[in-house]
């Protein structure tokens, strides 16, 4: 199936991307966590087969591709997640992928992006090198499809599905749909995606400390970007720089408001997941859960999180274990 | 339900086990693994609520008690995974539970096996105290049921639901059912409930070095025992001096041999756990799977291992990761 090029993500196109994604993927466990008294309902996007839920997205937009497009390749721009699940969406495909990814991405992000047989080629982050430059200049070049990891309508559909299985591993409990999600954000295409998926439910995106874009861009009404001087942060899988319209209209209308997470309460997630969930979670997937924790969020009787990925270098993760022993 | 008190563990009680512990707790993941350009499944029982397997054996004989049993209470004997399941199962069902651990228990299993509500009674493991002995006296100054860590027919059935939901997930995929399933073994309560559960596979308890009474029983045909001297292990889940006859009849039966896994295969088993599925596993969970990327076991295109348990120190966890960093 194929759209025009002004085609906007729908929630009929969230439903079809959770039907793809069913006959590829097992589900994700949805883990209860008591906090404060109240059970919430933790989705371990962490435990998919590219450890995280990127492949939601990339693999909705693989198989939305005609067959001239797929002949010509893919190209996709990622600090590492979206990276590896094009990686795989191509692979089973059999569609030649190259991935523009960071210097400075974690090397088991790197790692495990080459083992899926993917073509990575280097950008310099933090020498400020435009990396949608980098990966349109190599789209010009072979002919490929540039496959973005947030602002994209098949991304956002696919990324959905998140949502989609929640209310379905819910109603097998006997409970109704979610009626809040806190959702990790980098660019929006999550939070869009549960936004179309959900549309009784409140979406609060969360951001880390110094790149909260989605959030001043939702305070504003009209998206803002990262200021120039960012700090580093651990989150390397929610550094983008500014959301997309195509994502930032979805939010403007279903987002109240956003949050902030700071790398203290974030690691101090990570902790409470390696103790209490037995799950290796990474610092931008934990940063919904650490607004909860940090008594953020005002918590429903069906309140969800998503925890949206998990790889990352076991001496960083070391030393998050380390920090309060 | 009750039974006699010869009452011997069969395949049709396991099917019931996996009945009753459907209703109460959602299916643990069945993770794919590449391995020596196989797949493997890995059941990741460490996702359980209380961190291991231990919770299906301890909910399906608890439920069996009668209601002269319950008012009595419950008495446990575990270094923490059995514990937290006894503990658990008592909570939902308003028994009163008494848990005897060793004084060197990881500080996460003592401190969540309170937080269940049970009562923790130490006993003086290092200095070689009896703990079936301790259980007994508690036992007979209460009339409390003594529920035993796997010398309990009741208990090796609720373990091998693990299996009977292996099959079940691997048909959904289109798969037939396991071929050969390897196992971390301390007592064999989860060995022989596995045999149970898959009559046609090969099952294969995997145990810590210096641990191996179940692989010496199986060659010598007859029960033995843990050498006294035997070495510090950091598999807490596994440290059983030997099984009992109701766990070895079957495991006789059934198991043509089982295997040992160093402290190094275990750590690294526990490195790969981290990386390719992200989940924390503690190092007596991590056995089975030690065998197998240390190249001990014939994979078959079938073959199931278990991830028993995920209750580990943060500052034990964090040593595993930094040993190859």
């Amino acid at each position: 199936m194929t759209h025009s090029p002004d085609y906007r993500p729908t929630a009929a196109g969230v439903a079809l991307a959770a039907r793809k994604v069913a006959e590829i993927l097992p589900r994700t466990p949805l883990l209860p966590l008591e906090v404060e008294g109240r059970t919430i309902w933790c989705k371990a996007e962490s435990l998919q087969p590219v450890g995280a839920f990127k492949i939601r997205g990339a693999w909705h937009r693989l198989t939305a591709l005609r067959e001239t497009e797929r002949a010509r390749g893919v190209v996709g721009v990622s600090s590492g997640n979206h990276a590896q699940g094009v990686a795989w969406a191509a692979r089973r495909l059999g569609i030649a992928a190259a991935i523009v990814m960071p210097i400075d991405a974690p090397a088991v992000k790197l790692d495990n992006t080459r083992a899926l047989g993917a073509e990575v080629i280097l950008y310099d982050r933090p020498g400020g090198e435009d990396r949608d430059a980098v990966a349109g200049r190599i789209c010009a070049a072979r002919g490929a499809t540039l496959v973005h990891a947030f602002g994209d309508p098949w991304v956002i559909e696919g990324q959905g599905s998140t949502g989609t299985e929640i209310a379905a591993q819910m109603a097998e409990l006997g409970l109704e749909a979610p009626d809040q999600v806190v959702a990790p954000c980098g660019g929006g295409g999550l939070t869009a995606g549960l936004a179309l998926a959900l549309p009784d439910a409140r979406i609060v995106p969360v951001e880390p400390e110094g790149w909260d874009d989605v959030c001043r861009s939702l305070a504003a009404g009209e998206i803002q970007r990262v200021a120039a001087d960012a700090p580093p942060t651990a989150c390397d899988a929610l550094q983008t720089p500014a959301t997309w319209p195509v994502n930032f209209e979805i939010m403007k209308a279903r987002c109240p408001f956003g949050l902030v997470a700071t790398p203290a309460e974030i690691r101090a997630a990570q902790r409470l997941a390696f103790a209490k969930l037995r799950l290796v979670i990474e610092p931008g997937g934990a940063a919904a859960l650490a607004a909860v924790l940090a008594g953020k969020v005002d918590l429903t009787d069906r309140t969800a999180v998503i925890l949206s990925g998990g790889n990352t270098d076991a001496e960083a993760f070391a030393r998050v274990l380390r920090e309060d022993t």
